[in-house]
């Protein structure tokens, strides 16, 4: 189909999936055909019925969660250290991306990550010893995502880590993340080496303080949801592409550093350190989506997840009709551009949390708006568009604030609903960079790639048990 | 004709101007079908048929042409006063958009802002005096352009008035323009009052010093060509929209700015400055435009346009094959949107020499790049890419370096020729603000405006007198 044909074709539907979905569609006037067909993946009959049953209160429910995604604000309103920051942060705590996971089935960068973080806390002097301590069980672990916060690839939150703060004006909630790094050999991509560990410290003795009183001289904070709407505008996609996001954030954030940073030098070598990173916005597009979606977390009956992230060992998914719990499957490796030298046997299986951006409706669900990432390993415009188009099968609605350009101003698909999931087989799209599965190397490529389909089969049948 | 359809096209032409077309067009493989026809425009019959004659000359002047167009690189390399800087300025001279003008003829916001220009230079107390300098014969009137020079609107640059400096590094000229003043009642708009005369003053004696500082402590300047092609993968045009482009300068200049200048307060208000105005980065891609196409003046034959600028009055145009010839007709006057209040009836002609963009390829010529301007005036995506591939029919290339990423990166439409212009009836569409008619008022709207058929029609016959 032709992409200017988008803009005015009428809808026509021929149902394949549940009846309910027949008669949503009917109620609205839209013809529709339905055809006999189960989905072609195994979720149980019972569930079926079930989902079928309650599709009403599911609606109204999946209408509330809508509305609290689209009524989110979230500000930038300061930073803090993990400790006296992250609710629940202990010193023996560390946390990481995707569902939760042991040391002993930790994949190879989340490995590398706690091995360096041990390291950067001084509990460890020599990777032997961090590995040692890592796997000794007086280390904790628990997933970001359940401490308010996120973290992109292997996203090891340790104790002394500098955090943005996130705050969802409209709800009241917060969220958090680290400072992005940059690229190259870096923590979240399960390097440790020494370059890494003094980037961290760096990070913490001199860029953290510098942004933190930068940012509190702000009267009202920064606000992120604007400055994504404008990135959208701008060839961003907010999760792989941040070029336009980095800037903006830029533009805001100098006139205050050096308004408040007495020393010239060290403003200057904060400013060139972000201008030198244009992925330093991902680590405010990430909790600007989690300090959104948290907000409608708890919604009775609702289809619409909150969570999508990855482990690197497993795939899980939150929603916000089923409380608390997680629903998982196995990471993919993903099909993705390596960089010279590497190949997908390097490849470590889909990580990070990142994809709270495309739970969001950003990222790989809005990547029509940022056609450089799709160019970059090898696709065309049409692609791009091609894969947000595909995304709006599988959401409840459309943003109201965050616009395509080249599909005329439309918006991002938003609130990715399992059921539509399982009724189309069709998984989310995540933008992603990928890890090598040894600990201690770095990033070897990056890509498109599609989420499991597992996570979503257990989600649905999970919503049906609550519904029963 | 669907977007998409447009990467995958058959090329099919049936050939409606001069044989020479055809001939080009089969000399290619290109299926094509000549149809019995005269331009629609009154050029001479002799003119059409020296032109026809001297296809093969044309041609390969027009290659040339291209070929230092696609190697030009601006890069801005400092700044000075008008005075010291600009090659023949002079205390009693007053440079201005466009073609050559006389002050009785000058519309009202090349008046307003001449007026305040003598003002501003001390050479006038009141507007009264002013107006009475400005007509007394003591002072001179020379078009920017003939200076090297480039000016938004009006385009007036007086003595003090500090310029940028752009040097394209391939060829070795210069091109210069002044800074911009932002929105609202600005100078080139033909603002006179004490505001306008206070933000120039400021520009002149704060602004100017600590830019100037900080371009000069950078090691090989900035490359204003990287900064347009990563504009334009970021929503700019780089005429009426320059939010990227601002967005790039600022992030590489502001650690210079830190590191020379002592006084924080300083350096932090001539950053807010920047941030607070997304046309910043008009006054460097204009020069930019400038320093490109002025290293391709004066090839024998040519047809291509090295100029296209407006005084208020007049639409004038230059091509690389007449040398210093002007060829004016009527300035139109935009139908554009009005801010509220203003009607088309308040609105001045066409002015400005920012233009160049468009000769450069960019402007409405990458609108495709920009759709947000066109979604301002009330148009859509489709409008914006119909408008850029229409820009295709009357340009002889493309450029090698400057994408339009809705276009699956082709290549801006680059080298405007007068003969196709001629030959197909379609004048170059062109971005713009809109004046008020009367001195003193300042913007109004902004729209996509129609060039006037008159320049192209003589600067043919003026092509084709020379190539006799």
């Amino acid at each position: 189909m032709a992409l200017l044909d988008l803009f005015t074709q009428e809808i026509q539907v021929i149902n394949t999936g549940m009846t309910a979905f027949r008669d949503d569609l009917a109620r609205g006037g839209v013809p529709v055909i339905q055809v006999d067909w189960k989905p072609p993946v195994g979720v149980a009959g019972e569930a079926l019925d079930i989902i079928d049953d309650n599709i009403a209160k599911i609606t109204a429910a999946n209408e509330k969660v809508l509305d609290i995604i689209l009524k989110g604000k979230p500000m930038l309103i300061g930073m803090g250290v993990a400790l006296d920051t992250i609710p629940g942060m202990k010193k023996n705590l560390i946390l990481h991306s995707g569902p939760p996971i042991t040391w002993d089935r930790m994949s190879g960068p989340t490995r590398g990550a706690v091995i360096g973080a041990l390291i950067y806390e001084g509990m460890a002097k020599t990777p032997e010893e961090a590995e040692k301590l890592a796997a000794s069980g007086s280390i904790e672990y628990a997933p970001c995502h359940e401490h308010s916060a996120v973290g992109p690839m292997a996203g090891i939150v340790s104790s002394s880590m500098p955090v943005f703060i996130v705050k969802n004006e409209t709800y009241g909630n917060q969220a958090y993340c680290t400072l992005n790094e940059g690229l190259g050999k870096v923590l979240r991509y399960g390097a440790y080496g020494d370059d890494v560990v003094e980037r961290l410290k760096w990070l913490e003795k001199v860029m953290y303080p510098v942004l933190k009183k930068a940012i509190e001289s702000l009267e009202r904070g920064l606000d992120l949801k604007n400055m994504i709407a404008q990135a959208l505008h701008m060839g961003d996609e907010v999760h792989n592409r941040n070029r336009a996001g980095t800037s903006l954030f830029y533009r805001a954030i100098a006139p205050a550093v050096i308004r408040t940073c007495e020393d010239r030098a060290t403003a200057a070598a904060v400013l060139e350190f972000i201008n030198g990173n244009d992925h330093f916005f991902l680590n405010l597009s990430m909790p600007a989506g989690k300090a959104t979606l948290d907000a409608a977390r708890n919604v009775d009956g609702s289809s619409i997840l909150v969570v999508m992230a990855r482990n690197g060992t497993d795939f899980g998914i939150q929603l916000a009709g089923t409380g608390n719990a997680w629903y998982t499957g196995a990471a993919l490796v993903p099909d993705a551009l390596y960089f010279p030298g590497f190949t997908k046997d390097d490849a470590n299986p889909d990580i990070g949390d990142s994809a709270i951006t495309e739970t969001f409706g950003l990222g790989g669900f809005a990547i029509a708006a940022a056609p450089a990432i799709v160019q970059f390993v090898g696709g065309t415009a049409r692609d791009a568009i091609n894969y947000s188009m595909t995304m709006y099968e599988i959401t409840f609605g459309e943003n109201n604030m965050y616009q395509i350009p080249a599909l005329n101003f439309r918006g991002t698909p938003t609130g990715i609903d399992v059921t539509k999931v399982i009724a189309k087989n069709i998984t989310p799209v995540i933008d992603t960079g990928v890890a090598h599965k040894k600990p201690g190397v770095g990033q070897v490529g990056a890509g498109v790639v599609q989420a499991p389909i597992d996570p979503f089969m257990k989600a649905f049948e999970g919503l049906a048990a609550k519904l029963k």
